[in-house]
C-alpha cells in the first residue's frame, strides 16, 4: 500500500487484517492520541477482550509546525530497527513491536497505558525507586552491546551503516548544540531572563565548550543511542520503566543518552522552586532527585563495567586501565550534555512541562535561571568530574551562588 | 562481466574496448606489474603512440597470503570512489581515474611510470622539495572538505554510510593496534630485539594509551582518510606528488592520515643508522626528514586554518578559540597515530623497506631499536606536543638516550 496518513477507522482496518493480534470479528475501538511532535498514535482496543495495542504512523512532516517542515519517512524504520535491537538485549523495558510497515512507516506494538510518562510522573512529585535500577540496565546493555567493545567490528559497522539519520540529528545539531548560544529565530524563552540569556551568547569560554560537545555528537560513532532519552520518553509505574520513541537513534557517544537522562532529573530539579509547595517538600524532593542521578550513574557503571568484563569482544578491552579511562570520559560527556539539554530547554524551541506548568513569570524566571546556572556549570566543570557524587556537588554548590 | 581475475591479455582487450583511450588498431602492450599485496597491476602501452593506463583489479584473496585470506572485491569501489572524491578536491595530486567496473573490481587511470616510489626515494636519500607543500595541501583539503567543518551535515553523513570498509579497517585494527603488542602468530622481527619487544608487550601505560588511540580509530568519524598513507603509497618526482592506493579509505580520525606521513619519514630515519655511508651524509639526511615532518605540518595546517576561515559550513566553527583546540588535538593525534605506526612495521607482519634493506642483522637492529623507542615516546609524549617543533624534540632526546 503506498503511504498515506490513517484516519482512527483506517487504523483499525489495518490491525484487524494482521494475524495473532485480535479475534475475528472483535469490537475494535480506534483513537488517535499523539501529543508528539511528529507522528500519528492510535491507540486501539478490544472492547469485549480488553486487549489493545498502539498504531505509531510517522508523517512526512514535523507535525509541530506543519507540512511546512518535511521530515523523512525514514524515521519509522530507525525506531522500528531499534526497538527490536533493544527488545533483543533488553526484553522487559521497551515495548513489544507486533508488526512494522516500511510502506506505511508504521509500527504496531504493546499498549502501555498503564504506564504514566514519567515527565508527569515527577512533575506530580512521585517516587520511582526501582527507576535508577531499570534506565541504569537500559543504558549498560543496549550501549554495551552496541559498542566497539561488546559488539563484532563487523556488526558495529554494519549498525553504523543502518542507522545513519541524517534529518533527526540535524534536529539535534540545531536545537540542542546551535541554536540557543546565538540569537536565533527558533528560540522561544521568557522574555524575563533575556539578561541571563544573553550572558550566554556572549560567554566565549562556554561556547568553545559546547562546540566541543557537537563536535563529539557528530563524529564520535561510540554506540548505538536511543537520541532522545528525556523523561518524556520513558514510560514509568512503581514497578515497571519502558523506554519508547527511539526515532533519533543514531552512532554517537554513549555520553548523550545517559547525560539526557542526568539533564531532565534536573530540569525537574530547578522546576521544583515553583512546583514545591513548600521548602521541605522541595528539599526532600530535591534530594531525591539528586540521588537518583547518583543512582542511574552507579547502576549503569556497575553494569557496564560487569559486562566489559565478563562479554568483551573487543581485545584491548582487558588492557590494564583501560575501561577505567573509558568510563571516566563516558560520565565527563553525560556531565557536559546533560547541561546542553538543560540550557537549550530552557531556551531553544522546545521547553519541557517541568517549567512550563509553572504558571507565574516571575516563579518560573527564577527556577529557569536555576537551570540555565546549574547547565553552564555542568558544561564547564564537567573535566574535573570523576564520580556521580562531584555532579551533586556542582548542583549544590550552583544553587548556594545563586541563591546567594 | 561476471568477475574473474584478468590475465596480461584479457586486460589488453578490455581498455581496448574503452571509448576515448588508444586508437583503434593501436599495438598494446600489457604486463602485469603489481608488487603489492592485495591486487593485479596491469601496465598497458601503446608502443607507437607512447601512451600508457594503469588497469589495477582486485583479487579476492590476499595476495601476500594466498586464497586461504579472502578480502572484499568491495574495496575496488572504495578505491576508485575516494579517488574521484580526491581528484575533485586536488586533482594534481592523484591519478585520474578514466574507468571503474564495479563487476571486475576494475579501475582503469593514469599512467604514474615518470614518479617512483616515495620509499624507494628516500632509501636512495633523495630530496623532494616540494614534497611537504603537496602532501600538506592533500591532507589539508581532502580532510576539511569530508569533515563535519566543511561538509554539508547530510552529505558528510552520506559519505560516512559509503566508506563503512569493514574489512580493510579490520587488518589496521589488528596489524596496527593489536597484533604487535602481544605475542600474536602475524608478528615478524628481528630475532636480536626480541628483548625490547618484549618490554613493549609488558608495558602497561603504553598499551593503554595505544588502546585509546585504537579506539579513536574505531569510533571517530571526522573525516575520509586515506586509510594507509605510508610512502608506498605516495609517487613523486622533484616537482610532482601522486598520492596512490586509497582502498583502506573510511572515516575516522584525522591525524590518523597525517600520523602515517610522519611515521615513514621518521622509519626513514631511524633505517638512516644503516642506509647512510657515514654520520656526515646521516645527519645531513636525518635533518632533511626531521625538517619535511615539521613542514608537513606547517603547511597542512595552515591550508586547513585558511580553508576552515573562509570554507566552513558548519555553523560553530567560528567559535572563539575552536580550531585552536581543534588543531592541537589533531597534531597530537597524528603523534600518537605515528608511534603506533613506528611500532607495527618494526614489530608486526609487514615490515618497510627502508629498514629490511639494511643487510647486517646486527645493524639493522640497532635501528629498529631507535623506531621502537622514537614510537614509544611519541605515543607517551603526544599530549604534551603543541607544534610539530616538539616532535623532533622528542626525536632528538631519544636518540640521544639511546645512544648514551
Amino acid at each position: 500500500m503506498a503511504y498515506r496518513a490513517l484516519t482512527e477507522q483506517e487504523a483499525v482496518e489495518y490491525v484487524r487484517n494482521l494475524p495473532n493480534l485480535f479475534a475475528t470479528g472483535a469490537t475494535l475501538a480506534s483513537h488517535e492520541i499523539g501529543d508528539g511532535n511528529l507522528n500519528l498514535v492510535f491507540h486501539i482496543r478490544d472492547e469485549e477482550g480488553g486487549k489493545s495495542v498502539i498504531v505509531k504512523q510517522a508523517l512526512p512532516y514535523a507535525r509541530v509546525v506543519g507540512e511546512s517542515w518535511p521530515l523523512t519517512l525514514d524515521r519509522a524504520r530507525i525506531e522500528a530497527e531499534a526497538l527490536q535491537i533493544q527488545y533483543k538485549l533488553v526484553p522487559e523495558l521497551v515495548p513489544h513491536v507486533y508488526h512494522y510497515d516500511a510502506e506505511l512507516a508504521l509500527t504496531v506494538m504493546e499498549d502501555l497505558s498503564d504506564h504514566i510518562i514519567m515527565r508527569k510522573g515527577l512533575i506530580a512529585k512521585n517516587r520511582y525507586p526501582l527507576f535508577a535500577k531499570h534506565i541504569g540496565r537500559f543504558l549498560a546493555h543496549t550501549l554495551f552491546y552496541t559498542s566497539d567493545i561488546g559488539a563484532h567490528p563487523y556488526e558495529k559497522k554494519a549498525l553504523v551503516g543502518s542507522f545513519i539519520n541524517p534529518e533527526l540529528c540535524k534536529i539535534t545539531e540545531d536545537l540542542v548544540f546551535t541554536d540557543p548560544y546565538e540569537d536565533a529565530s527558533t528560540n522561544n524563552f521568557n522574555p524575563l531572563i533575556r539578561p541571563e540569556v544573553e550572558d550566554i551568547w556572549h560567554n566565549a569560554p562556554l561556547k568553545r565548550e559546547i562546540a566541543k560537545l557537537k563536535y563529539g555528537f557528530l563524529t564520535r560513532a561510540e554506540a548505538l543511542l536511543h537520541g532522545d532519552l528525556h523523561t518524556g520518553s520513558i514510560f514509568v509505574t512503581e514497578t515497571s520503566t519502558k523506554v519508547i520513541d527511539p526515532e533519533f537513534a543514531y552512532y554517537g557517544p554513549l555520553g548523550f543518552d545517559i547525560g539526557a537522562v542526568f539533564a531532565n532529573l534536573l530540569l525537574n530539579y530547578a522546576a521544583q522552586h515553583g512546583l514545591a509547595k513548600n521548602d521541605e517538600e522541595r528539599e526532600s524532593y530535591r534530594a531525591y532527585l539528586l540521588e537518583t542521578v547518583e543512582d542511574v550513574w552507579s547502576e549503569f557503571v556497575s553494569q557496564f563495567v560487569q559486562l566489559w568484563h565478563k562479554q568483551a569482544k573487543e581485545r584491548s578491552a582487558h588492557v590494564e586501565g583501560f575501561w577505567q579511562d573509558y568510563v571516566k570520559n563516558v560520565l565527563q560527556d553525560a556531565v557536559g550534555y546533560a547541561g546542553c539539554k538543560m540550557l537549550r530547554r530552557v531556551i531553544g524551541l522546545a521547553g519541557v512541562a517541568d517549567l512550563n506548568t509553572i504558571e507565574s513569570d516571575e516563579v518560573r524566571a527564577e527556577a529557569e535561571r536555576l537551570a540555565l546556572a546549574i547547565g553552564q556549570a555542568l558544561i564547564l566543570e564537567r573535566t574535573q568530574v570523576a564520580e556521580a557524587t562531584d555532579i551533586t556537588a556542582i548542583v549544590n554548590k550552583t544553587v548556594g551562588l545563586v541563591h546567594s
